[in-house]
């Protein structure tokens, strides 16, 4: 079994490396780790046999290769033992056919991958289901991690407590006191992890987080995103899209960029697949930002020339983020992909998911960023009528119920709502309601 | 391919029947209508082809096989065209193994199937997809359906505005103007539906949309319940958590009960793998109400002698049922599997959510229903340590947010909140984050 591997591997100097099972998130410069295969070894099985090995395990019951990650554990995490991996069946979400919408919008192939009919609602499961696992790993071979820990205001907070929950292992989520509602935080407090308000914002809380892990004695596990071994469960979302379009690669994939990994990784499990031999050409990546979030879209209007930016509020909360920690590999993975990153209003990002679910979807406002860019991108004649154009759905939007609500009621920040529905009114009687009706 | 077929029949009438695509609610006599398969037809492929074929189609991309109601279309509604089919790859949902949850209850072998993990966040889906996708069949023959109806302040209403946003068919909603908070109402909006709120309440609505959907001319379909297309999709979940347990009958299957409609579609789809030979025998079935809408419960416990109450506020909101449509099939049903029904008091059924929570699941207050109904039989001892249970989870917890924040807040009604878990207050700082956590 253990004829594949993988280790971290720091982006700057390709001798250094470590074990996935070793506590440690930085290279010894300071940068980014990254987690790196053993390719000589994948090689060893040809493309067919790969894409047949993913077929007949693809959503079946034997452990733990149903989950869409696991399927492709030797691509993912080789090195954890089957039975730690902390699963819940994560991937294998619909690539539904947005065939009213594209029609509406002048694409005739238009597919929306619906990361966010998970478990937790949102593409971080992907990611976390990797985490967690190689921590019961770690658990397993006596390292002493007591916890994992994330300062996290949304989706990954709850991600982490969900796989924790299940792992057993207990999980610590740092947030800024006052800035966040029960609401939002429901999904850690319902699952059990300690959920400490700091008086402080969020980027108080990202340091103190950090602080407190940075103790090899404090036996806590970071999980944020710097940790790249969420980046290996995250790229399947690509080999998935190309998977479930019976291995054609898509023309364009549009996907919302915040603090940028999942755009690293989408591109990382779609280069994995062109340099195994599963396909043969690459697709376009779109990264979409918010406008009020938008340091991505200045680089790239500057020759890819980037400075950090102060992010203002904008209804795509998960990705409202000034600094990304993935810039710079993204950008460089973006290169790799001819990529164009596009930016979206508020007004933009509300009309387009607006528009989406009139059509069946239920779009979250990050992919409604996604959407609107897509919508510019017709506009301007770069996404052509033939094109297979696939946009990624970050979450679920029952996550979003406020932002939908606060539309359809008119009083979502910055915009005018085009698209409201608002209920009538009307007495009980029947014929009241055939005439409203025009029966 | 038509080889298969199925027709409406009266339950009291062998000789009373219809095709599918007609507009007809109720038999001559007014009793429900059930859809009744062609099984010779049905038996000329043997249990094994069955499963054959059931498993080459599970969760792959051809259309519209793919989706778990689909996927066994012959079953299902083998009369409408391929084209027809309105689907967004429902079923197929995690059969999650509540491993850590069933050690604390002392059941070694529990499993949680999670029907809500899915495009509207409810098991509705698996059965809108076949009324929607008949209603298609029906304008293709040219039949003048303008738009579909239904009464509901919930999932029904979801799934139901889901489905015809994505086939491009218009949809009504009918519910009680001022019970019915926006955010409840805000998937059916957001979807395009026409949304009437009137000045009524809930069983008013429901007259109303029947008078208006009784007049042929109306063009006006009713999605309501006593629909009996939505069944054929629904009892598919009892044929896939055989099929994800690889074939074999679990012991138990449990299932929260409201208008009974779903607890007669699960027995259904079982009864239809046992005459075709795909299983050999039945799992016992238990229906689980909350106490405050318990009307199967009383009769149950009065030799299946039933009589309508008055149901009272409940937390499980969906099933705040006093008179349910499909009582009498579910008792016969029942009576068939050797079934229970159980109850469970407001806090019963908070506690038991709040605990699966903390194991990694994240039940909407019906599964919460279901999972104390389950806590009272293994302490009665009727379910055995080394059992197979499998719990039927009918929505995401996702659709559910206030009652978990209520819970955790120690604010629900009736209900002491024994496993709550606030968040706690800390200065930014350090050492007062490091004495907090014990380091």
């Amino acid at each position: 079994m253990n004829t594949y591997n993988a280790h971290f591997a720091a982006q700057d100097d390709p001798n250094e490396r470590y074990p996935l099972t070793d506590v440690v998130y930085y290279s010894q410069f300071g940068g980014l780790l990254e987690v790196r295969h053993d390719m000589e070894a994948l090689r060893t099985r040809d493309a067919e046999a790969w894409k047949q090995l993913f077929e007949s395990r693809w959503m079946r019951t034997s452990w733990p290769y149903g989950s869409g990650v696991w399927g492709k554990k030797e691509w993912v995490c080789p090195t954890v033992a089957d039975e730690n991996v902390v699963s819940m069946f994560e991937g294998g979400t619909n690539l539904f056919w947005a065939e009213r919408f594209g029609r509406e919008l002048g694409v005739e192939d238009l597919w929306i991958k619906l990361c966010g009919n998970s478990h937790t609602g949102s593409f971080k499961d992907l990611g976390m289901t990797v985490l967690v696992s190689v921590v019961k790993q770690m658990i397993s071979e006596g390292k002493p991690i007591r916890a994992i820990a994330c300062a996290s205001t949304g989706d990954t907070s709850a991600a982490l407590a969900a796989y924790g929950a299940a792992a057993g292992i207990p999980t610590i989520v740092f947030l800024p006191k006052g800035k966040v509602s029960v609401a939002q935080l429901v999904q850690p407090i319902a699952h059990g992890a300690t959920v400490l308000s700091l008086d402080s914002d969020f980027d108080g809380c990202m340091r103190i987080v950090r602080q407190v892990t940075a103790d090899p004695n404090s036996g806590i596990y970071l999980a944020n995103s710097l940790n790249s071994l969420r980046v290996e469960g995250q790229k399947t979302v690509g080999i998935e899209i190309v998977q479930q379009l019976d291995w054609q690669v898509p023309d364009w994939i549009i996907i919302p960029g915040g603090n940028l990994g999942n755009t690293f990784a989408l591109g990382k499990g779609l280069l994995m697949m062109h340099e195994l031999g599963l396909i043969t050409r690459l697709p376009r990546i779109v990264c979409a930002q918010a406008q009020n979030a938008n340091p991505l879209y200045r680089a790239f209007c500057d020759n890819w020339r980037y400075e950090p930016i102060q992010a203002r509020t904008t209804a795509a909360s998960a990705i409202q983020i000034g600094d990304p920690v993935s810039v710079r590999r993204a950008i460089t993975m973006l290169q790799r992909f001819n990529g164009i990153v596009e930016q979206a209003s508020e007004q933009e990002l509300a009309d387009a998911a607006a528009r989406a679910d009139r059509t069946g979807a239920y779009a979250c406002p990050h992919t409604g960023v996604a959407l609107a860019a897509l919508i510019k991108l017709i506009e301007r004649g770069e996404i052509a009528k033939t094109d297979r154009v696939v946009v990624v759905s970050t979450a679920h939007g029952l996550k979003f119920s406020r932002f939908k609500v606060d539309y359809h009621e008119a009083t979502l920040a910055e915009v005018t709502s085009r698209y409201a529905n608002p209920p009538r009114e009307l007495p009980a009687d029947v014929d009241a309601v055939r005439r409203a009706l025009d029966l």
